[in-house]
């Protein structure tokens, strides 16, 4: 079962080809990627301060299937995989209020949990492996070994 | 009675002070509208596209009182005055969730309506004029007749 | 002579209408804001991050004239004004390439010092003197006794 | 002789981690991917209308080595390669004003050039083949046989 996040396309989100802009639908899965955070107990402010270790983002790639329009709702779909012991991935599907069968745009973003004082990786902390436990994907988790 | 939109911080709105960027929360306000439209039935792909008909904003305005930090969450409070036969104000005020009686922010947004082709002014249609008693706060209507 | 910032309209800055969408002029007027400050010799990041002074905007207005088009090029043109010790006004008026006579919009951002740790009034800073006086509007400054 | 964009850091581009927000490197890339155009001659505002023919993004990639800060000033190295006869991709290389030998992030964007009524696949027009030759890199076009 993936997290799924609703979001209705907002006129900010558009640029003058009436669509919403390529970069946008990237920033429409962190907040996906927010929520599920937030539903999972974790203090966003804090988190993202990032005062002791921080997940910054090290690639995220992104295709566009179909346009999407002002006032359109969107059903984001979140999973999650562990790919090291200090790495995790997210990938998104977006989909139309109306068709859950053919996606409009798919994401991933990757993430690396590291030691902000001396930018190092550093092995995830308990609080995510619960959050990446319970929105994984498992057929895809289990073909990647956690070493880094 | 306002209507009432609620919306939680995300780190995009956020800047490298740690708090919303400034021009961020009259972005906030434009969804607050965007939501008030919605439920009053408007479609908003056709009404931001503006093929016959537009209500560009002439004038806004924006206090800032309070900081907002990523994952608060807000109550904007809308309420909307018809100043002209072509011309509305909406009146924002936006809380946080563990306080109604102090607003962190307040703005203000004038939209006048044009007819597109020649960008002259062009009285209210009904269906704005349904969505403006919805919302209005009737003693500042009050005060300002009608006329262009 | 007001700072002088140029700006060409970006593919981002824009919504479906076709034109800049209206918060985004408020962050274009701040850009010319932070250029002023470069100008001066003033070290951006360090000065953002806030870490013991901070000059927060309290307050922001903005009117538009005319529509602004992606490709187009634009003056921003930038006085400053100190209205109390601790408090100035930044005045914006933005023009387009081929027409310095009528502006296609014009912004204000009132901007408070603080100590970051208690948040209360301070008063502004030698180099933020510097800089304010070098963009000074000196008859509108003339008109504002410098009292908190 | 990759076409360079200057691009100092903006406070918006920022969020509360301090540094650049993911996707706003994205929107950086595509700042270069305008000013490239422009300097070819294309006019931006027809281009981005799409009245006839679009060439929207199909798929976007970046990879994020180093934080970029607030007063940045970033050069953005593009190149350009035709994959097909109705698509191209971009790669961007983006390096700090003080280090040209690694870059602080990278990233590629796919266009496809359509027929905007009929959304089917349409050949590039001759103005875009004359800007990807002038930024091409030549090793990689040559990969690429010209077929849809």
């Amino acid at each position: 079962m993936p997290f799924v996040y609703s979001r209705t396309i907002r006129f900010q989100d558009t640029d003058a080809a009436g669509v919403v802009y390529f970069a946008n639908v990237l920033s429409i899965c962190h907040e996906a990627y927010e929520a599920s955070l937030a539903a999972a107990g974790i203090d966003l402010k804090t988190f993202f301060s990032g005062s002791e270790i921080a997940v910054p983002i090290v690639h995220a790639s992104v295709d566009f299937f179909k346009p999407m329009f002002c006032g359109d709702l969107l059903a984001v779909h979140l999973h999650t995989t562990q790919t090291k012991a200090s790495e995790f991935e997210i990938h998104y599907r977006l989909f139309g209020d109306s068709n859950l069968e053919k996606a409009l745009s798919q994401a991933v973003t990757r993430h690396v949990c590291i030691e902000v004082k001396t930018r190092s990786r550093y092995s995830l902390p308990n609080f995510m492996h619960e959050w990446l436990h319970h929105w994984a994907d498992n057929q895809t988790a289990a073909a990647s070994p956690l070493t880094d």
